[in-house]
This record gives C-alpha cells, sequence and structure tokens, in this order.
C-alpha cells in the first residue's frame, strides 16, 4: 500500500503540537496525521494544521485540498508572499475560544465599570476610598469587529444592562445592540462610548486603524480594550491621547511586538493594562473536534465551514 | 386639619437622604414625608425607612406600622435591645442592589479565574509571563446564602459555565446548581470548591461562622469573596490559613470594622483585596419604589413584600 493511499494531515504548531496530533489521529482513524518537522513528501499532505508556519512552505505542498489556521485569525498567514490563496483557508471557530475572548472581555470591561484598578492602588496606600457607583445602562459599550468574538463579547455584557453598540464592515442586525457599518458611520459610533472594545480582523485595511485620528472620535475619557491584533492599534499614538487625558484606560492583551520589550513605556503607565495575549487561548481539546469535523465534510465532498474571504483577509 | 389626617413617613439614613425624601414625597402625594432629624411627634409617624438610626428611637415611635430597612441586611438594625420586634421589618428587593452586586460578584470571580492580579504584578515587572488558562467547566463556585443577592450572582456566574453549586439554611431547587442545605451538608458543599462567595445575612448563628474550623473544610488554595458582612468572617483565623497557603486568596468587600483601620494587615497582604464596601449601593431612585409599593400595598390593608423572620434574623 503506497502511503499516498491515506489521506494525510500535517501539523505545523508550536505549543501542544503533539497534544494536536494525537487528538486529530484518535478523532480521524485511517488518516495519516503528521507533526512538523516530519511531514515527509509534501505532495501526499491532503490538509495542513498551522499557525505561523515558515514561509513558502504551504506553497510547496502541491496537492493541498485545504489549509486551517489554529486561532481566530489569519493575518499571520497571509503575510507570506508565497501563501496558496487559492486553497480554502479555515478560520478556526471554536466554542472554547469564544469562553475565553467572553471572559476576558468582561473581566475587562468590569474592572473599568466598578474602578478595580483604582481600588487596587487605594489599596496599597491603605486609603478606604469609595467611589460613586456607575449604572450600566448608563454605559455606552462598543464593539468594533462583530464576528463570532464580537458577538460572544456582546452575549456575555448584554445581561449586565450595558447599552451595547456595535461596528462592522457590513451592516448586521443584532438584537439588543444598536449597529453601524463602513467608515461613514465611524463617528457616530464612536461619540458616545465609554469603552470601545475591539475584536476587529488585522487585514491591509485595518492595519494602525486605531490611531489619533480614529481614536479622538471617543469621548474624553474614553477607554480602549484591544484583545485583537496589536498591529490595529497606533500605540504611539494612543499614547498622547492618554498623556493629554483624552483617553482613560488602554487595555491590551495583544501588542505591536510580542512579547512585548521589558523597556517599553506601556508597561510602566498608570492607565495601561498589560496582559500577554492570553484572552483566549485554542486547545487541541475543541478546537481539533472543528478541524476533524470539518476534514471529513471535505472527503465527503462538501465545503468546509468559516472559509476565509481572502480579498476581505479574514 | 391635624397633621395626623396625613400618612407620615420618617426618614433617617446618612447618604442621599434629601433625595430619599423628595423622591418618596412624588412618589406618595398627599402623604406626609419627614427627614431626621426633623421627625416631629414620634407617635405620628406611621413607616420609617432607616439604615442605622440612633438605638431606642424606633421603640418611641408608638404608632409604627413597618420599617424599610435601606440595603438589604438587617443585622445593623437588630443589635438595638430596644428595637420593636414586633412591627413589621422589611428589607430592601432592589433590582438595582442585585445588579450591583452581581457586577461585583463576576468581576472578583473572574479576576480570580483569570489571574487578573498574578498579570497585574507580572506587569509592574516588566515581566511577558503568560500562564495556563483554566476552564469553566473545570471550576467549582460555591456560594453560601441564596437570597436575592446569592440568586442575583449565581445568575450571573452561570452563563460562563462554570460549576455552581449553592448552600443555604433550608433547601432550595435551582436551576443548573447543586444545592445543600444545613450545617450536616457543609462538608460536602465546601470540599470541593475552587471560590467560595459569601452572602449570608448576619445572624446570631452566622456570625464568625467562617473560621478555622469551617474554612479548612475548603480544598487547599481556595478563594473566598465576602461581599455580605465583616463581622460573617474571622479575619484573623483566615490569616493562619492564608499564610500557610491552605487559602489562595481573600477578596474582602465588607470588614469586621468599617472603615478598615489603616494600620491593619490586610491592606498589605498579597493575597487579600480590599475593597471599601462598594459592591452594590442602594440608590433611592428605584430603592424609593420599592418602599413607595409596599407603603400603598399596606394603606389598602396587605401585607408588605420581604418582610424579615426575626427569629431568624433575616
Amino acid at each position: 500500500m503506497s502511503k499516498k493511499s491515506l489521506v494525510t494531515i500535517a501539523i505545523h504548531y508550536s505549543s501542544y503540537g503533539e497534544n494536536w496530533q494525537s487528538m486529530l489521529q484518535e478523532r480521524l482513524e485511517g488518516f495519516s496525521v503528521r507533526l512538523w518537522p516530519d511531514w515527509g513528501d509534501l505532495d501526499e499532505v491532503d490538509y495542513a494544521v498551522v499557525w505561523t508556519p515558515p514561509p513558502g512552505l504551504l506553497q510547496k505542498c502541491s496537492n493541498l485540498k485545504a489549509i486551517f489556521s489554529i486561532g481566530a485569525g489569519v493575518d499571520q498567514l497571509l503575510v507570506d508572499p508565497d501563501f496558496p490563496r487559492q486553497i480554502p483557508l479555515v478560520r478556526m471557530a471554536d466554542a472554547v475560544l469564544e469562553e475565553g475572548m467572553a471572559e476576558y472581555i468582561t473581566l475587562a470591561v468590569l474592572s473599568l465599570h466598578r474602578d478595580l484598578l483604582k481600588y487596587l492602588n487605594f489599596q496599597r496606600k491603605a486609603d478606604w476610598h469609595p467611589l460613586a457607583q456607575r449604572f450600566p445602562k448608563d454605559q455606552n459599550v462598543g464593539i468594533m469587529g462583530l464576528g463570532n468574538l464580537g458577538m460572544a463579547a456582546n452575549s456575555a455584557l448584554q445581561p449586565f444592562g450595558f447599552q451595547m453598540s456595535g461596528w462592522s464592515r457590513s451592516k448586521k442586525q443584532i438584537k439588543h445592540m444598536t449597529t453601524y457599518a463602513g467608515m461613514e458611520t465611524l463617528p457616530d459610533f464612536l461619540k458616545t462610548l465609554d469603552t470601545l472594545i475591539v475584536l476587529l480582523p488585522l487585514t491591509d485595511e485595518t492595519r494602525g486603524f486605531l490611531n489619533a485620528e480614529t481614536l479622538s472620535l471617543l469621548p474624553e475619557g474614553a477607554n480602549v480594550i484591544n484583545a485583537a491584533r496589536g498591529a490595529l492599534l497606533d500605540i504611539e499614538e494612543a499614547r498622547q491621547l492618554l498623556d493629554q487625558d483624552l483617553l482613560g484606560y488602554l487595555w491590551l492583551d495583544v501588542h505591536h511586538v510580542e512579547p512585548l520589550p521589558q523597556d517599553h513605556w506601556a508597561w510602566s503607565h498608570p492607565r495601561v493594562v498589560i496582559t500577554p495575549h492570553i484572552a483566549a487561548a485554542t486547545l487541541p481539546g475543541s478546537a481539533s473536534n472543528f478541524v476533524a469535523t470539518n476534514i471529513l465534510r471535505m472527503e465527503q465532498g462538501s465545503m468546509p465551514s468559516n472559509i476565509v474571504e481572502i480579498s476581505a483577509g479574514y
């Protein structure tokens, strides 16, 4: 029996690679599941499951049927000039990823809403200092980017009674949410927000989208939470707005360089929160279910779900 | 027309007293609404709306029909040896109070669950230090006290997928919650918890209830959140468990003395969070609706809702 009689799945992932291999193998009996660097003959690879493969690698797999990105974003793949753009590219849709993001965004919004960072600072000075409580019906929270993760964040925040609004490239109808679409609505979307949550995909259009010009459309003292991609935000322009008190808090899980260098000013800024890209992990358990289900679907002649629109970049 | 032809409501409250007066007056046209110290003839007072009135004051109001406590607890009233225990005493039930508590508890639970305090410490050292993510389905969160506030906390936490359990004096059936009742079930309730949330009323039975003996029933490293009353917890015994690493974090909104004295050790303990009794404020707007509705109900010959069972203390 030649190797090629098996359907071959090749994995390239730096963390949990072996877990991915065993979990996919368990779910796809009879398939050949290979882990980088042991991909063998690249022409035999039917499906690639990758996060940041070496540039040019996927182009060399001449018989690829689909590429799966581990993680909700695909920007890290599309930067490869030789990325095979004609092959179906599938973004991760994973309930665990959405759960993690819902938790992280709720934690950030409630921390700001209920002044946790201020209370922790008061505690350091043994300062008993109650602040007036704000009420969620008076708080405008906006989500930029209404994909799976933006929707998960919205569902988690709605029960608390915040006034929710959302902005995306194309218009969406979402229950209990005021929605905006397209550049011309950006000022209206931003102008009343107390807190802006950024969950946009990183594309050529959105790179550096949050800069002095756009952030100045927010009311004075508004907070910005970025849990999408660091390159969406011009951090130096944001710093100037922070230091003029035009922005309230900047809560960042993602950064223009990761890890954020030890000597970067943002670590010690009193109104910046830094977490090390931990908002929502993709874990092999549930994510490999998604990949396995889609591979089986394709083997039966159907299209996978969650295909990226390459020209849009997400 | 003698004064007594009017129904008289007398308010004693240190904060927002005037707001209470104007809001009750607005909702109860034709009633006489008096604000401390101008209660006038005490025999004319039909309803008292109070938080911490001077001991003995309520006893002197010989024609009282009901007493309303501003806030969910009534322990601060029942410590008065001359408190008129035969008069209906009504605890506040206020959606705003429940909302505030749901926010506060969710914030505390998510902060612990997602390691926010650790990340803020790493940030102080410019330390990029991702930690393994925990998943809510593996986290046991228990609520002690299943009144309005405990139920509000449960409803806020359930959507995140935590394994919820609850403990109360009398057995309750609650959807998606494992419930326990009575002292003999306490070990079973506590033994698997990752986080214990305390929302018990303060009564003779519950004073000092959380001490070395009961807290030792928790698994090693469990967190305790107290947002009910400081006197429920023996903070010195808790400190010993903390310092033996038998407890994880102690998250305290309420304290055995308030304000917590500047030189108290808890302010600077690395695994204690102190907030200054701000979890859930009663605001005159919605709370005065509750009081006004109940007064009108009594004036029409019905009983008010949310009457305290004095012998139980809540």
